[in-house]
This record gives C-alpha cells, sequence and structure tokens, in this order.
C-alpha cells in the first residue's frame, strides 16, 4: 500500500513525533495522563502531522521547529474527538473504549482541555505571529461548526451548501491549517503556504466526503459499528441529501430517528445506495481531489510533491 | 465602597471591554450566542481585566493592546466557568441559570470550548512570545488543578499543601497571569512583572481562602446557596481542614458526603465555626494578603499602586 511507503520515508521524524505525543500528556495526575494516553494509544493515522512535515518541505524543514506545529494540530485533533465522543455518547473509538465510557462525561471534559491546553504550549514555540492568528480564527470555526452540527441535527431541510460548510468546518479547516502553519513554520513565502491551505482544504473536503460515503458502503467490520449509524444519529450527510433529492425516497428517509431499528435501517441504506447518491457524492469527492491535485501542480518542485499526491490518490480510492 | 471608587476611574476602558465582551461570544450561531451572552450577564467583578489594566499602568498603558489581555485572561475565566458548572452540576450561578441547566451538559461543555477559543482570538493581537509562553503554561496547570479537585474530592486524609497547590491552580494562577500579562503588554521590564505576578499570586490566595472562609461564614442569602455546600460536595477547604487537626471534629466532619442534609450540615458548620478553624483560615489569608501588600511596596510609584492597594484591602475585607 502507498501510503506506507510514504510514511516510511518519514518513519524517523513520525516516531519522534509519536514520543512527544507520548510526553505531552504526561501530567502528574494520574488518572488525567491514563485518560489520555487510552486515548493516544487508540492511535490514528497521524494524517495532520504528516501533512504539517510534508508542507514544511517547501520551506526550511527544521525538525525542532516544525514538531511543534504537527504536535499541536495532531493535539487540537485529538481533544476535539475526546469532546466530540460525549456529545457522541460514543462508547468505542477506534475499537477502544472512549474516556467518557471508561470514566463519565465530565473526566473527558476535563481531558479534553487539557489536551487542548497542551496544544497551546507547544505553539508558543512557534514565533509567527501569523500562525497563532490564523490557528485561532481556525479553532474558532470549529467550535462553530461543532455547535452548528448539533443544532443541525435531524435538520432534513437542510442543504447541501449547509453540509459543505459544515464539513468544513468539521475536518478540511483543521488540514488545510496543518498543511498552512507547516509551510509557516517552514518559512515559505504567502504564495506558497496559501495554496498549501487550499491544497488541505480540498483534501479535507474530499476526505470527509469519503468518509461519509462510506459510512453507508462499507461493511459493520469496518467501519466499526453499524452501517447508516450516522444518519440514525440524525447527521445528514451528503449522500442521505441526494438521495432526498427524489421525493419518494426523501419520505422514507425523514421518517429515520434514533429508534429506527436495525432492519428499517438496512432498508433505509439499501435505498440510498440504489439512488444514485452515492455515485454522485463520489463525483462530488473526486471534484474535491481533483481541485487538490490541480492547486500541487501550481507548488514548486519539490519532493514533497509526490508524497502528497500520493495521500491525494489514497484518500479517492480508500475503502475505509 | 472603595472598589466602586476605583472601578469609577476605569470606568470608560471598563465598559470598552464590557462592550467588546458581547461582540466576543457573537456568532452566526443564534444558540451558541444565546447561551455565551447569559454567562455574561450574569455580569461578574471582571477582577482580572481590572488587574491587567492596573498592571500595565506600570509600562506604556495603551488600551488597544491591553484590551486583547483583558479579554482573553476574562474570557478564558469564563469558560472555565462553563466547565465547572458542567462538574459542580450547578443549577445557577450568580443567580442565573446555567448554561447546563438551561440547555444540557453537552451544549455546556460546547460553549466554553469556543468562549476559549474567542480567548484565544485576542491574545494573537499580543506579539510578545514571553506573554504567549506564560499564558499557556498556566492555561495548563489550571486545567490539571481541574482534574485533580475532582480526585480530591471527599479525600478527607488531605493535607493544607495539596489544599493550597489546588487554590493556587484554581484562582491564584489566573489573577497572577493577568498582573504579569498587563505589565508585559505594557512592555515593564522583568522586574516589574515578575512582581505583579508575585502580587496577583499573593492576592488571588488570599481571596480564594477568603471565599472557603464565606462558604461556612455567611448567609444562605449572601451565598446564594446553603452554607457549607463546599464541604458537603466534598470540596475540603482550609477551614475544614483546620478543624479536622482536632480529631472529635474529624470524626465528624469525615461522616460529610453528599446525602447529609441541612441539619447536620448546621451541625458541622456551627461545630467548625466554634473550632478556631475560621480564625485561623483568616490569619493565613491574612498573611497573603500581607505579602502582596509588601510587594506592592517594592513596585516603583505609580498612579495604579493606591487602586491595588484598595483592591487588595477590599479582599481583605469582603464579606460575601
Amino acid at each position: 500500500m502507498k501510503l506506507k511507503r510514504l510514511y516510511s520515508t518519514f518513519k524517523y521524524d513520525l516516531d519522534l513525533i509519536e514520543k512527544e505525543l507520548e510526553n505531552a500528556v504526561c501530567s502528574n495526575s494520574t488518572l488525567l495522563q491514563n485518560a489520555s494516553l487510552q486515548l493516544l494509544k487508540a492511535g490514528g493515522k497521524r494524517i495532520r502531522p504528516v501533512f504539517v512535515l510534508l508542507s514544511a518541505q517547501f520551506g526550511e524543514y527544521k525538525i525542532d521547529t516544525i514538531k511543534n506545529v504537527a504536535l499541536a494540530l495532531e493535539l487540537i485533533h485529538m481533544a476535539s474527538l475526546v469532546h466530540d465522543d460525549v456529545i457522541d455518547e460514543a462508547d468505542t473509538r477506534r475499537g477502544r473504549p472512549t474516556i467518557n465510557y471508561t470514566w463519565d462525561d465530565r473526566m473527558a471534559m476535563y481531558t479534553g482541555d487539557f489536551i487542548f491546553a497542551r496544544s497551546l504550549e507547544y505553539m508558543t514555540n512557534i514565533s509567527n505571529p501569523i500562525a497563532h492568528k490564523k490557528l485561532a480564527k481556525a479553532i474558532v470555526e470549529v467550535c462553530i461548526g461543532e455547535m452548528v452540527q448539533i443544532q443541525d441535527k435531524f435538520r432534513f431541510d437542510q442543504t447541501i451548501r449547509d453540509y459543505l460548510r459544515r464539513i468544513k468546518r468539521k475536518t478540511a479547516l483543521l488540514i488545510a491549517v496543518s498543511c498552512e502553519l507547516g509551510a509557516i513554520a517552514g518559512k515559505t513565502d504567502e504564495r506558497i503556504y496559501r495554496r498549501l491551505y487550499k491544497f488541505g482544504y480540498y483534501i479535507g473536503m474530499s476526505f470527509q466526503i469519503t468518509d461519509d460515503i462510506l459510512d453507508f458502503t462499507a461493511t459493520e467490520k469496518e467501519l466499526g459499528k453499524p452501517a447508516g449509524e450516522d444518519l440514525r444519529q440524525g447527521n445528514i450527510t451528503l449522500p442521505a441529501l441526494y438521495a432526498m433529492q427524489i421525493p419518494e425516497l426523501k419520505a422514507e428517509i425523514i421518517k429515520v430517528n434514533e429508534d429506527t431499528n436495525k432492519e428499517e435501517m438496512q432498508k433505509i441504506i439499501h435505498l440510498i445506495k440504489h439512488s444514485g447518491a452515492i455515485e454522485k457524492s463520489h463525483l462530488l469527492s473526486r471534484r474535491y481531489l481533483d481541485k487538490a491535485l490541480h492547486i500541487l501542480q501550481e507548488l514548486p518542485a519539490n519532493r514533497a510533491k509526490r508524497p502528497l499526491q500520493e495521500i491525494a490518490n489514497y484518500i479517492g480510492k480508500r475503502r475505509h
């Protein structure tokens, strides 16, 4: 698999970041440390650090500086996952018990706060005020997005535009900022970091749409949760929105609520899968991906371009 | 009352900050905005902004710069209140319904996150990296402190040292940093901002001890909650710790739990009030206050010294 090969060329620096992530969540509160470590051990693709490192290649790649941005972005992401698991009442994440499940919601709230605070500490090693401004703005947007996501639950009359704005805040922004801040920390000029921001934004949009497609098309085993779970919890994603453009389908979909059972959900999933909505969603995801690849062409020759392209292609093809 | 007079000399700048606080919590999520505004309207002493403004007087007092620090510190404080209300399952704060009460815990969690993110946005207008480093470190400590406070609940074997470390993180640190960052934003030299940090730290310790005394000595009307509520909820404060130095009293106090009724609590409060624990607590609070006033003497002549002294004296005498 291509992504693995990409990771192997960065193995040393990524291992360093993985080690530092462990340090980051250390504290003299055993309880807090155990909670944070549990989350850390659950792993993840560390996609944000990868984007930070690759983007920094377009400037001066000094790992001792760059690592602070990579750590900050991954920690912010982790903190948001902890709080999201509270909202979603999730018992597991990546097959491991969540903090709210092992302890309780309140413990999870403070653990998220703590991890977030730690991320700020790493960021203070970056002197360029532009980086701080851009990050703070993005975090505010992410928070607003989380709130809007609650408000939008089971709002079947929402538009595709609502959906796109939501996934921008939920996913694309932090990936865009990972690329941008990696470049800024590498002291690239503005034209380059602006393009990398856009690259990250398009990649993030494509990534989230694919994620939302997989919620309908992947198996329960691949997902680690039943298919269609997003919809059953009121999170109305692109395939559902496309399917609802057909009135007969809309009539069925708007009946879904948290009490909808597995059998009924499977019927709904079957309808959505055979409505053309999945293909249309793939098309939009592909369009964002093409935009990302196009931006990449505009960037100067650099050894990071090939791996960035590989990530883009991986996202286009990923199955879970 | 002296404090009111002090505030009146800063009225213009404090009004500006109050207005900006309203802007700060604006967002295109009505729900989020309403929640944040509800908290804002509940008011508060705005003690952190006052310390920021006064400390900045020791350097170049430029309100357009300084206000960012004042806003950031007050917003961080507000965010922590929102999350604390979730932990404490509080229904009201300053006589108004809490966010977790009006909406729910999850709404309160995200509102706290949002307000915190906004505070960062204001801080990015401060260019001195030292300010950011000091603030980030303090926030991490505050988060650890919140977690430790949960762990220490009903831990009747804790020491006075444990208590002092806890109130440092809970209260004194952010007040110390308010003074320090106000001075740093005013570009004072290091000797001055270090002293102001210490001043704030001592004031904060004294303030919190007084708060913890009042929980036993003030009336239900003054407190807005029954007396002894801290202890009943397992938050073991200085008067209780001093009282427990008497074995017969300890035997009574360790029986307290969340089911202890009002009558039983009043008996316990009576015992504590007549054990000498209140006087001993006042003595320690006074010692911190004297240290604060002593530091003030060491600071250069400045029109901010008198109001800082007045705040210190107010804290020494306040009754609720």
